[in-house]
């Protein structure tokens, strides 16, 4: 499959419109309320997080994406209307009431979603009039401005889009995310909206989506927290004029793709930005008795704190690599365990036979000096592999975390 | 029970000698090596770590705890012996040869224990001198000796002894321990060793070790990853004279009590010394379904990178507690969650009910200025608890870890 990046991330594909603009939800100037709106109603998918404690938006925006279809997404961040009791669980519902009022649509095809401090009460007069200025606001070039709106911590609005060809039709997926703290498998403070001009069955949308943010977001891990408001969101409108994909569809396959492409590329995108990193960490596990194996191997390692100290240290502590496969609960024998370390540097085996080498402390130096550092460790088990995205630990994740509320 | 604390450490109960001497494993002229002794053969028992990747001493001392006699436990620091494939196994073997043949007793009875550097080869020549050295210098005041040559990271030597009657007899129960960084439940890079005079069937003392364990050094958590080369190991070498404890014996609880008191103090030494650490963080959770659910709830608040930052910068933020017991895969309803803080400054409550409280900032942040916070959580489902213990992520953790190896 051929796939171009084009820009224009949530807006590239047909009939999309969006905008982000600053209500004063953040103490700072920065934009806090998006709407992502399709000029028609989309079918949608969505996934969200595992925690039994769901913010007011998670538990709301379940039942809309249960009925299959959507026709606009608004997002606050600053504030995650999480552990807000019932008022707050009022609030997200007057979130898609005042949404659908000024874009006129059904309120129940809103998908709402909220990011940022967990506990406090989201003020109704602030968001309200948020929403009616980006409702205002919305365009067909609005994609970054929505991007920059969902930030919390990030550094950099994180946006993507590609096109590909299905018979006549041309599609387009494109999506925007946020992340930064409390990545962690399983949906963590993560927040991803993908918009697509193919026509897909709701059922096979749910399932694509799914599929995705198994081998995407759910491999990322920034600090293990797993947060109360993750979702991420799939919309695929029609506009392309493709026959609608369904599981017989001879381009579900490739469809797949392109979703699980947008996700890949979001996924490493959140774990570069993860809070305080410096460094993009992949760890590649090959040759797993099961994916589950690798899965669980792959994530041990990028969630490793000792791991991730040592990235960010330059160190080529292969130990710590092999410890956390060790513990990492998935079926391997440490005797036929072994590690490379590569970036755009080079690459050099450290340990095999689950021991280590005589191997170059130079050259390793000189990979691990690099801004993106892969970890591949071959189990020699089986046939299975995984991947998982983290990044380093630095001082600058502590100073983060340590005051973020106040 | 009335428990007296005494000093002695490890060498407080009867019969048992110790030393702690520098070999020069350790590049620093600190102490690298330790024997404990025991005058006759003593009753052994031990739990090892559950990484599937285990060090040559912990396969080496498994087999020797099997067999359920012991009299001396040999140990070095500055290098685990791990991932060192046959050859680190041989050097196990040895060590435990070289300090039978010094100390005149059979070298199946003696446990081997290292703690350090992974994926290195022990160089044999010091550690056979250090033996030799350790050996030469055992004394009865030596317990404070061997705490220290223990050491890897940690910034002070842990050690506890507390006598108790039974009936006729004192007994005395004293310990030492290290630990440090990757300390996490179910044995992380921790050493303990524990002494007693009391005459107890190994059986029992297998159970009453496991039983500690459980409750006490595994419940302990520091970045989350659990080591190679984790162990706890008691002797029990009847000195004291008391009619052998077993299953039926009415000391029986009594016994376990000490043995808990002695692994909980040490416990919370670990977790005070956590790598970095400012303060002690202990999370108590009541009121559960299951004591697993209790378990499982306190261990994600006190392993939260987001909690420990947040402990760090003395910020109230409740909210990441809750979300870590929502995601730490208790069984629990979220609308009936409520937290406290509490320290030697105050309590106060911050949520209920699952939702903030408008609390005394004030208040809290006096509370969260101590070194030693307490966050307890009751869950107001049924009726079981446990407590974990942890400390705050800081700057020097990443510091310490970011370059360790080299």
């Amino acid at each position: 499959m051929e796939v171009n990046e084009i820009p224009g991330g949530v807006t590239a594909a047909l009939g999309f419109h969006a905008a982000g603009v600053h209500a004063g939800i953040k103490k700072s100037k920065k934009p806090d309320v998006a709407i992502i709106f399709s000029e028609v109603p989309a079918q949608v998918g969505g996934v969200f997080t595992q925690n039994r404690v769901k913010a007011a938006p998670v538990l709301f925006s379940q039942k809309v994406v249960a009925k299959g279809t959507a026709q606009a997404i608004v997002v606050n961040s600053g504030n995650a209307n999480a552990c807000t009791g019932r008022t707050g669980e009022e609030t997200a519902g007057l979130m898609a009431i005042w949404a659908a009022e000024e874009l006129g649509i059904k309120k129940e095809h809103v998908v709402v979603s909220s990011t940022g401090v967990i506990g406090q009460q989201l003020p109704r007069d602030i968001i309200k009039t948020g929403i009616k200025k980006a409702a205002a606001n919305l365009s067909r070039e609005g994609g970054n401005d929505a991007a920059r709106a969902i930030l919390t911590t990030d550094k950099f609005s994180k946006e993507i889009a590609i096109q590909a060809e299905f018979g006549d039709a041309l599609i387009t997926v494109g999506g925007i995310c946020k992340g930064s703290g409390m990545i962690h498998p399983n949906m963590a403070t993560m927040l991803a909206f993908i918009t697509t001009d193919a026509s897909v069955e709701a059922p096979v949308l749910q399932q694509t989506i799914k599929n995705a943010a198994d081998k995407t977001f759910n491999m990322v891990t920034v600090d293990g927290d797993t947060s109360t408001n993750d979702m991420a969101i799939i919309l695929a409108n029609g506009k392309a004029g493709n026959p609608s994909i369904n599981e017989k569809s001879p381009f579900l396959s490739q469809f797949q793709k392109m979703v699980d492409y947008v996700c890949m590329k979001l996924a490493k995108m959140l774990a570069m930005d993860g809070e305080g990193a410096s460094k993009l960490l992949e760890v590649q596990v090959n040759n797993a008795l099961s994916e589950q194996d690798a899965r669980k191997a792959a994530k041990a390692v990028a969630s490793s704190s000792l791991v991730k100290s040592a990235v960010f240290g330059e160190d080529a502590n292969w130990g710590r690599i092999l410890c956390a496969v060790g513990y990492s609960g998935a079926n391997i024998d440490p005797e036929t365990v072994e590690i490379w370390l590569e970036s755009a540097a080079g690459r050099e085996k450290v340990a095999e036979l689950g021991t280590g080498l005589e191997f170059n402390e130079e050259n390793a130096k000189k990979i691990l000096q690099e801004k993106e550092i892969k970890i591949i460790i071959d189990l020699h088990q089986g046939k299975e592999g995984a991947t998982a995205w983290g990044c380093d630990l630095t001082y600058d994740y502590v100073k983060i975390n340590a005051d973020y509320r106040t």
